[in-house]
């Protein structure tokens, strides 16, 4: 990327889970930065950050911040981005936003660039980044649609608490204590920060991430319904989530079960194909215990996919584990993927 | 039970987590004991256990400690039970065996009292309990079964690490608190005992569950697939499983997508099916955040079944959540409910 003109970049919810690891990759992925300035809510403001040996002072995020910004990566909720992302895209920011604010609206693009990085060109000014759940399973999914169709998926996912936020972690890590001094857990948090009961998370799995919907799903697995779609471009698609936090703190695990449209496939056939695949590592060797797991794929910045099973009854039904994680690839890494793409590709 | 003539009961594995669990429940059902005989290997004999106030002391098994033995009910793994329940046949006793050892043998019937009960008049001496996952899903799964048909079942599992033992829910504790006191995990157990390779499971997910078979799917898989048609009476039903352990201590937890034969059914039809059911307790209520957990579901006897939800594509598909305590219900209480069967009807 050396080529490329530095531009003038905006972190909103630097102090974030997800704001953190933005600045962490940013500086080590070298990226062609003239400017960095690290916004936040009014009670996070005035914090220092390291960033390439220079103090930074965390500032609070106003319209005007927004003046000279190229590119602003926004990830301090969906509230935060409906208020102030029209004002960057106003002061001629392009928006790469991490909530779920506006996914689905038809003029956003919603992209993983692996998957579908021409869908960055028809912006407007802001392009959204998938839901960290979504965005493991499409990467895995794509080369396979690409190779030889699919008709089905149905997955059950196993998710860290970090994709609540900082807090999550620290509710995690507080119950844990409390279980194993014998003392009563509290839980204030979890499974929904806003929503009227919360339950411990520690030793336990809690089947609801984020709110539900009128139809009986959460919006988490209407989120992972809707986006795939939208990202391999497949309406009809027949999909189907259920979403379940569980006490680890980072990397999301999915327990995918798909249908290809071709006949007589074997499971070399799909190895091969994610083989293949940028960003995605087989990791998948029964003889030898071999398959991804939460804690192996932490810190790692690909999709690991393993114990890849034909079905047993359907002809074309194979089984997938696939376990990313869920801050890097999940969330920040695919943001700044976003980013340098609209830069080398000069779609700015 | 009252009238039913007191019976001489022998527990096999008697200081194991499922062998403890048996005694707990034999006490507290009030079950037509006359002796009890608690056995162990050589290494655990000795041992001294209260049982209606009275001390019993654990003696070594052999084949002549079922001399005048009407019941064993055998935890002491596969080998135990390969090795000892044909001596305690031959010797006059019913065994229940909680063990692979017999499930899928021809001539022993597989039970779940509320799903086929009768299946134990054929019996020749041995009955094997199933393996903890199957039996709560084949609990929630025969109601659905027997009023609308079932074609398809895909499971994955959420499971206890208290299904590999007493040794697993300390090496669980063990990594928690390395782990938060920063210090390197130790893992000698988990994944499976006596494979090659073990991974730490605290604030992890180990998507191994027993050891690998050729198809590349696990035993504990391949024992779901199986065992559930057996039970279920259904050899042609389609049905694959995933298996997962998880950091907690009690209570498996299964996310289940079926197909039923019926039309037009919807989530209403299905909580009717499943309210009327025997030992399944229905928790589903979105608007008040209603489903059960592992911590919820724990030291209770019943089938917790949640989040039920209609498809969206498939019109006769469903996804439930189905929550049962893996050593009462999913192992010590089923072996209980099958010997009580067994006296009541006369059929020892």
């Amino acid at each position: 990327m050396a080529e490329n003109k530095p531009v003038n970049v905006a972190v909103v919810g630097a102090t974030g889970a997800v704001g953190e690891k933005i600045i962490e990759i940013l500086e080590n992925r070298d990226f062609p930065i003239n400017e960095l300035k690290l916004l936040s809510s009014k009670r996070s403001a005035g914090k220092k950050v390291l960033f390439n040996n220079q103090e930074l002072i965390v500032e609070e995020a106003k319209p005007d911040s927004f003046d000279h910004v190229d590119i602003a990566l926004f990830s301090a909720g969906g509230s935060v981005s409906k208020q102030l992302a029209p004002e960057a895209v106003k002061r001629g920011a392009v928006v790469v936003d991490n909530t779920s604010a506006y996914r689905m609206a038809d003029d956003v693009p919603l992209v993983v660039p692996e998957v579908n990085v021409d869908d960055l060109q028809s912006h407007n000014g802001i392009i959204a980044n998938p839901n960290c759940s979504t965005i493991q399973m499409v990467a895995a999914l794509k080369p396979i649609q690409e190779a030889f169709g699919l008709s089905r998926v149905i997955v059950s996912t196993y998710q860290a608490v970090s994709g609540a936020g900082n807090e999550a972690n620290d509710e995690l890590a507080e119950q844990t204590r409390q279980y194993l001094n014998g003392e009563d857990m509290t839980a204030a948090l979890l499974p929904v920060k806003g929503d009227e009961n919360h339950y411990p998370i520690a030793f336990n799995a809690l089947p609801q991430i984020d709110v539900f919907q009128e139809n009986g799903y959460t919006f988490e697995e209407m989120k992972m319904i809707n986006e795939s779609k939208k990202i391999l471009h497949q309406q009809d698609l027949a999909i189907a989530a259920t979403c379940v936090r569980l006490p680890f703190f980072t990397s999301h695990a999915e327990s995918v079960y798909i249908d290809v449209e071709k006949d007589g496939l074997t499971v070399e056939d799909i190895w091969k194909v994610l083989r293949e695949a940028d960003s995605v590592v087989l990791q998948d060797d029964p003889g030898t215990q071999t398959y991804p797991t939460p804690l192996s794929s932490s810190n790692q910045e690909d999709v690991f996919v393993g114990r890849v099973r034909k079905d047993l009854d359907d002809p074309k039904g194979f089984h997938l584990w696939v376990v990313s994680d869920n801050l890097i690839k999940g969330a920040a890494l695919n943001t700044i993927q976003i980013a340098q793409r609209l830069v080398e590709n000069k779609w700015l």
